[in-house]
């Protein structure tokens, strides 16, 4: 059994927020832990919207400073504190974070009531955590952007246990050594290996969060094999010498990459509040890549095992 | 007539936002002008909740430097800036302004693409605006906080026309000119005042934001005579020494200011996020004060001459 790993978009807009949508923030939980990617200003209250808690957020990783993925940091940071925090954040984010926090800092956003653990990251960086790494790739912005992904490691194959019993295995103590990968030997001096009684190594989960850019190869190796791919998708094709302009994605763009890259399942984010009814975005999108889902503030999706 | 005035709510809660409300921020609408008053984190989406549009907001004033009252100032002005602001803006508050905003410009929120008047405030001063006035006035926080007063001049009284007609005055300039307080010489010379055509002078609208105070004198003096106060009133009479010590309000006693001030109207804001059935809040508050309303994010009140 993995643990449970849902995405909850808490915030889908655009450079400022709507009625509709939020400034960017998409929470991973993980068992008991939240890992948020980007915190636009009104995240905080995004998640008291939500059925997480905001005391879950173990590590922020931010995208790049655009106001609209970042200004919430302050706030909730001040929050986590007010309601006693003692438990340590991690902050991630590309060059520039540091200065970053001393604004956050110098605007009395900040504690020293529990640990803040910044740190600045580049292309090619894994950030490792208990049970799945962070993989830092790059991106093409306006300004200097990393794309994000969570990556699960591998796990052993499914336990065949007729066939174990069938070798004359006793069902206990030697069931969990061979499913550890550790090789039993029987009381008539045999002995088993783990693939004889696995199945295959199976895959673990992958999700990956673009934050803002336009394709790119870095985008496209982040993005690889995903289980989940979160993309931005600020543009439609008619729009796109503007998206080249500005170093933003169309959504035809980021369903193209999710084709090639050989994604599960595709969800286009950072809708531009020109797009009152966002469904061009998403027919554009399903043309191309059919798993595609547009995401709305506060929607909840899966990520099973394969 | 007089200018349409309206006070809206844009959050109602305290200290860190909940569900049901967003971050300390009041505005208040008179004619086409938007003032803010506080401008908590979110602010820039509670606008886009609301009949507000954030481009018709002028001044920001600012009671104090906590993040639940000023974090959303650099997400608003820089909203502002991409679309396509040129009109000025106006940002008002105690003492540290000036080092707020330099923190608010390290983080990149902030713009030089349309005039930002940055002024530090201190109790005395009066902001002289077009058709009103506000006055700031001091209070009793744990840190520098003041409370505002928006003050409308006293209006000439009501014309007398049965009146003006029995005196023999034709109508048309004349009466304009009585209006605006210009004697009139009529044709058979005899001259007619301006008292002796028009009722009493009428008192201007007046709207009171206390910030975040205890009760002291500073603040019975901003809502002396005032037609709406907005108080806060985060606890309730049973937390009294915490309220004390924290140097807040409980709502018993934000009520017996109201009553000693003469006010016409209160209106209980800054509500815990403890209180999340807010009524006791407002019932403490109707035993003292009969006409005290309980905010919520998004409530409109219309301010009306008397």
């Amino acid at each position: 059994m993995g643990a449970e790993l849902t995405v909850t978009f808490l915030g889908t807009g655009a450079s400022w927020p709507t009625a509709e949508r939020g400034l960017s923030a998409v929470a991973v939980k993980r068992g008991g832990e939240v890992i948020l990617f980007d915190c636009g200003e009104g995240t905080q209250r995004q998640l008291q919207r939500s059925d997480l808690s905001y005391q879950q957020v173990s590590q922020i990783y931010l995208s790049h400073y655009h106001g609209d993925h970042c200004f919430g940091v302050p706030g909730l940071v001040k929050t986590m504190a007010l309601n006693e925090r003692d438990r340590p954040l991690w902050i991630y984010g590309p060059r520039g974070l540091h200065r970053m926090v001393d604004a956050w800092r110098k605007m009395g956003g900040w504690t020293k009531q529990y640990p803040i653990h910044v740190q600045e990251l580049q292309p090619g960086d894994v950030v490792e955590r208990d049970g799945y790494t962070v993989e830092v790739h790059d991106a093409d912005h306006s300004v200097a952007n990393l794309c994000y992904a969570l990556q699960e490691p591998m796990r052993p194959g499914r336990f065949d246990k007729p066939k174990a019993l069938g070798l004359g295995i006793p069902e206990g103590r030697m069931f969990g050594q061979l499913q550890r990968g550790q090789s039993v030997t029987l009381d008539d001096g045999r002995t088993v290996h783990p693939g004889d009684v696995l199945g295959p190594s199976r895959h673990g989960r992958r999700v990956v969060y673009s934050g803002d850019t336009q394709p790119c190869l870095g985008v496209m190796e982040a993005a690889h094999d995903a289980d989940l791919f979160v993309c931005e998708a600020s543009f439609t094709r008619d729009l796109v010498d503007r998206a080249r302009e500005v170093k933003h994605m169309c959504a035809g763009e980021a369903a193209a990459i999710a084709a090639k890259a050989g994604v599960r399942r595709l969800a286009l984010t950072h809708i531009s509040p020109r797009y009152k009814d966002p469904a061009p975005v998403l027919e554009e999108a399903v043309e191309v890549f059919p798993d595609a889902v547009l995401a709305e503030d506060l929607m909840r999706l899966e990520v099973p095992f394969r």
